[in-house]
């Protein structure tokens, strides 16, 4: 069992990774598929005159404050758009590809933040009324009894809150929850960089290898966005999955490279 | 075994609606929820600078023209944020709701038209690069595994053509296409007017009964978008669905009541 995550980032070739996906399923490889959506609902938050705010926590970790209507315009972009056309696409490579987000069937569980704290101009405040969280409990029994019948589960970031709310969540973390309660051997992020870099972006400095018990120490140093990912590793790796692979999402064959080892394993 | 057609029009009222399959689910009926996305798509293409284009056939039916950007505009509106929001609606009442799309493991497939006949000032002319189509399959295994585990399947109008493209469809003749493949007793079509009406818009000139010989007649006298909604309940009952009732989705337990006779029904 192999667990993907797409990354929504600009460079990305969905051809080379659907093209990849199709030809895993047919050496008979089971696999869930996870994507991102940040582009596209910034994209579609601009025309629609609700742009998004991006903001960072105390921690360093930076998020979407998510109000009722930008949750609304994350559906419309992860759950409309990408899913729906990701999906298409694997169809077409026949691929037997099955749309979801975690608010169908309860699939991704959590508790909600409606408030959030974040830094400012130096300054700590809190926002109110988000639409966010942390995914707490997968129900992989329907994803499992999807995989038996030969589905292929194609997941949007979106999960539903104990109260029945509707949540923007992280895709990465998501995946590593995934990966966990499937009993995953594996965890591919496929991103738009060759894996985790000492110096971003100096494609040159990429770590090839990380030790599961000194992932922690490799937070201090990722860039943005790429703390998140490590932190779904670290998770990841807590719940028994094997390997957590970082891996280009550029290139030909992208998951098969990346699970012969190029871009950064974590193990 | 019930198949309930949401209309996207307005006035509709959801609460009413929802909270009706709430009980009829706790009554242990088992049923499968398709919904519209007209009004809303409209209202997404107007704030996209890419409005809807409603085209007539010579047979006087109306539909959508789907180019690709349609297409997506569709996607966003009906299974982004209708099907999403109508999911997280459902499960905060208790009822275990799972969105999909006729692309989602292939639930609906049919024949694209990629090329429609329409008429425009009078004239007749040929528009090409659409993306609309008729299902003229249902995976119903897909649904009665998903039954079975106690889901209730929410699911958004679009279908996948045999080249594996996604397709608007028309949601009222996909109800009776689902309701015929699962061998539903009852499909129960829920707009924003009591049922068939004799003079359109004289909501006293309802149509309490048609006998299901004489369904087709009907068609000549029901209006614009009614036209496809008799029309789907002919196909309905050829398939063998028990009873097509049209019934009024303004109103407080608009389904049981349907269920009770209110409404036009067709038999």
């Amino acid at each position: 069992m192999l667990v993907i995550k797409i990354g929504g980032s600009a460079g990305i070739n969905l051809d080379y990774i659907c093209a990849d996906i199709a030809a895993l399923v047919q050496q008979g490889k089971q696999l869930v598929v996870m994507h991102g959506a940040g582009k596209e609902a910034d994209a579609l938050g601009e025309k629609l005159g609700h742009p998004a705010r991006h903001v960072t926590s105390p921690q360093g970790f930076t998020s979407r404050y998510t109000d009722r209507t930008t949750l609304e315009i994350f559906a419309m972009a992860a759950r409309g758009k990408i899913n729906t056309f990701l999906v298409e696409r694997l169809q077409k490579l026949g691929v037997n590809a099955m749309g979801l987000s975690g608010v169908d069937g309860r699939l991704l569980q959590g508790t909600r933040k409606d408030a959030i704290r974040i830094v400012e101009n130096g300054r700590q405040r809190i926002l109110r009324d988000d639409y966010t969280g942390r995914v707490e409990q997968v129900n992989a029994d329907l994803l499992r009894a999807l995989l038996e019948r030969g589905y292929v589960p194609v997941i949007a970031p979106l999960a539903i809150s104990y109260q029945g709310d509707a949540i923007n969540i992280d895709g990465d973390r998501a995946a590593a929850m995934i990966a966990g309660a499937l009993g995953a051997e594996q965890l591919v992020i496929l991103t738009n960089v060759p894996g985790l870099l000492r110096n971003f972006p100096d494609e040159s400095s990429l770590i090839a290898r990380i030790d599961k018990h000194r992932v922690e120490q490799t937070i201090d140093f990722a860039e943005g966005r790429m703390k998140k990912k490590v932190l779904g590793a670290t998770e990841a790796l807590a719940l028994g999955v094997r390997q957590v692979i970082f891996a280009d999402g550029r290139i030909e064959q992208p998951i098969q490279r990346a699970l012969e080892g190029k871009g950064t394993v974590i193990e």
